[in-house]
């Protein structure tokens, strides 16, 4: 008798017949006597449309009235879904994120979970009720209805199995699991049997758009194992995410992935003078701008002026654009450019701790393929390079091959790992 | 500086245009210096759109989880007359039935308001905003979720009002207001310019579809004045409705109205005992069947039986249906008939207390018209005569006639009345 999370995405939830597929899914997991709680997202389209209906109300809505409006979403598939599990014999209940006990911080579309009152959740557990809660959505203050951004549903599944100590949170939708690197790019991409929180972290961070990394991050703390695995192939049991001390880990590089959401911005000929650096990162980091990666030329001694390159998300060209006139004045440069043209290739793995070597090689392979770097950046267990966008595609596949990540050879590189 | 609640239908949101003219509405109101509380329904046909997906899931939803599901629909609504509100320069902030402290009976689909919570609705008031409810909803016990049933919204806004001692509660729909009769059958029916809560419930009761009797039932008993106007003619101030002491009365009948939403049962040969009315109706009533007219023949002396006839809503056939077998038991009757050709016309009139020969003109005036009466029931203020539902719209006319509730001459017979 263990107590299982799952969550479904909203393609798993697209229309009646998919719900009543879940429904099959869920009770799957019931007849294995397990206690099940379901997280679900919003069915295909209708946050879409939410989004849609306000914009030809405003094009500037409130972001508390967004939250009140796409917080419905998640309320019509956890009630259809509750019906669909009662149509087939099951006690089943749905719950709002005010009445799953999901409490966040006070701020709206982007909030995040702060605590998790389970008492509600318990007693229908205890009472042998599915439990249904709607993923995205929980409540700050005043019963102020909340959302938590992009990804949402994800963290609340690994929040809330975190919150009921659960054996395991299985995260549904239409991809079979977490591949090597991008199926649609490298054919014989392989699926890994198994993936440490790190190296999930670090794909998600790099563009493998499986997981948001909140809610890998949440796992990792609590240590969760998570299973990403398809709503349409139950047989299948994806891919495990578990901490990296539980893995063997037999080559470095676990995967490759390429990140097409960034623009670079330029900005030459700055005075090198302390606290200009600090300046500008403060200024972007006042107007919501995330930055990632960062490069800062040595000071030419000719003018004693240097550059500094950066990259953010596409998304905030306009932002950026709005202070571009800012930067230039306050530090004195006339010289900012923009390059869209660019990708960030990453390869990650636990393994390459401890491996001298590995950066050296993805260098060395993208020079043989006449891919110039642009940018550099690393961490413990990434290292990303930014390219020309045009060779994107040459990039994965060359390192997927240089680090054994394609071929049948990978499939089973990590050996059967215990499922829970 | 007042306090006005105005509610607003489906057909009045049905989409974002029609949002955006509710808008205008709400801040033509609060343009007078007036604070605005705006109770909504859904979106045209999100409630139905709604329905249909449960109905592709099951035929027999729980209704906890109908009420989770229909309740997104005001949610909907609200947060998009919000966002309206913002873009047109005005504070506004939506509430679900949650958040207004709107608490129910501890019931589904059909709940009951049992007390409201204003507390933050007068924050948000006082703090100059434009509050917004959401109609038809509210909560009971531990958060749960509860719908009011038919007529919920009305009921909702009536209740604000009366809870938050309100002015007035003005109710738009896409009718211009009370008419003496059914202006689709009767082409020179009159519009109202004042109606008693007493009329206006009888007409409700009776088959006049414009505001649902329990909403009407609580206006009166705190005497709160409501008005029922076009949201699409806003100069119109539609009719409005109050107690029967502040009208003058200037005529016996108010208004004729038809309802053909009931069937007739006869039982024949009941034996004459003591109790069998009282088996009958306890038995119905046990299977929550609502009986309207009811009558009881005679003895006959000669074989010591009697028919007992009465009329229920044709959506209860089939539960009638069910206990057929059971009446025909208890009462020892064989002869059970139903009688789906009937219409009930009635005629309202808070003015036909102490004024004699109103019925008498009635039955009259469906004698001359060749119009046979199968029942007859009565209050102080409505005379209602069950007839061949082929005869209804000739009968309707010609009380619409006899009472002068056509015609020009009809338009100002009650004068100008104060507006609030």
């Amino acid at each position: 008798m263990g107590l299982i999370v799952q969550k479904f995405g909203g393609t798993s939830v697209a229309d009646t017949d998919k719900i009543k597929n879940v429904a099959r899914a869920v009770i799957r997991e019931k007849k294995q006597g397990n206690s099940v709680v379901v997280v679900v997202s919003a069915m295909g389209h209708t946050t879409d449309n939410l989004v849609k209906l306000s914009k030809e109300i405003t094009s500037n809505p409130s972001e508390r009235e967004m939250d009140m409006l796409l917080s419905t979403g998640e309320q019509i598939s956890m009630s259809l879904l509750a019906m669909a599990l009662n149509e087939m014999g099951y006690k089943a209940v749905s719950m709002t994120g005010l009445q799953a006990g999901i409490k966040t911080e006070d701020c709206h579309m982007c909030a995040r979970i702060v605590d998790i009152d389970t008492t509600n959740t318990k007693k229908h557990l205890d009472n042998d009720e599915i439990v249904i809660v709607a993923g995205f959505q929980g409540v700050c203050g005043d019963n102020e209805i909340t959302t938590l951004g992009r990804g949402g549903s994800d963290t609340t599944a690994v929040a809330l199995a975190c919150a009921l100590k659960a054996d395991r949170c299985d995260i549904y939708s239409d991809v079979e699991g977490v591949y090597t690197t991008d199926p649609r790019i490298v054919k014989t991409a392989q699926k890994l049997k198994t993936i440490s929180y790190e190296e999930m972290l670090e794909l998600a961070r790099v563009g493998a758009n499986v997981l948001h990394p909140r809610s890998v991050e949440t796992a990792k703390l609590y240590n969760m194992p998570m299973r990403v695995r398809s709503s349409f192939k139950l047989d299948d049991l994806g891919t495990l995410i578990i901490g990296v001390d539980e893995m063997e880990l037999t080559r470095p590089v676990t995967g490759v992935a390429c990140d097409k959401s960034q623009l670079r911005v330029v900005i030459c000929d700055i005075v090198d003078e302390p606290g200009n650096a600090a300046h500008l990162f403060n200024l972007l980091a006042k107007n919501n701008l995330s930055v990632d990666m960062i490069i800062q030329s040595y000071a030419r001694s000719s003018n004693n002026t240097n550059d500094i390159a950066f990259t953010i998300s596409k998304d905030d060209f306009d932002k950026f654009n709005s202070i571009k006139g800012k930067i230039s004045e306050i530090l004195s440069a006339t010289n900012i450019y923009i390059d869209e043209d660019i990708a960030k290739v990453s390869i990650v793995g636990a393994g390459m701790i401890d491996r001298p070597g590995i950066a050296a090689k993805m260098f060395d392979t993208l020079a043989q393929n006449h891919i110039n770097i642009k940018m550099i950046s690393t961490s413990e267990i990434k290292i990303s390079c930014l390219i020309e966008r045009k060779h994107s595609e040459a990039a994965i596949n060359a390192l997927a091959s240089v680090f054994d990540l394609d071929g049948a050879e990978a499939a089973d590189v990590k050996g059967d790992l215990p499922t829970l």
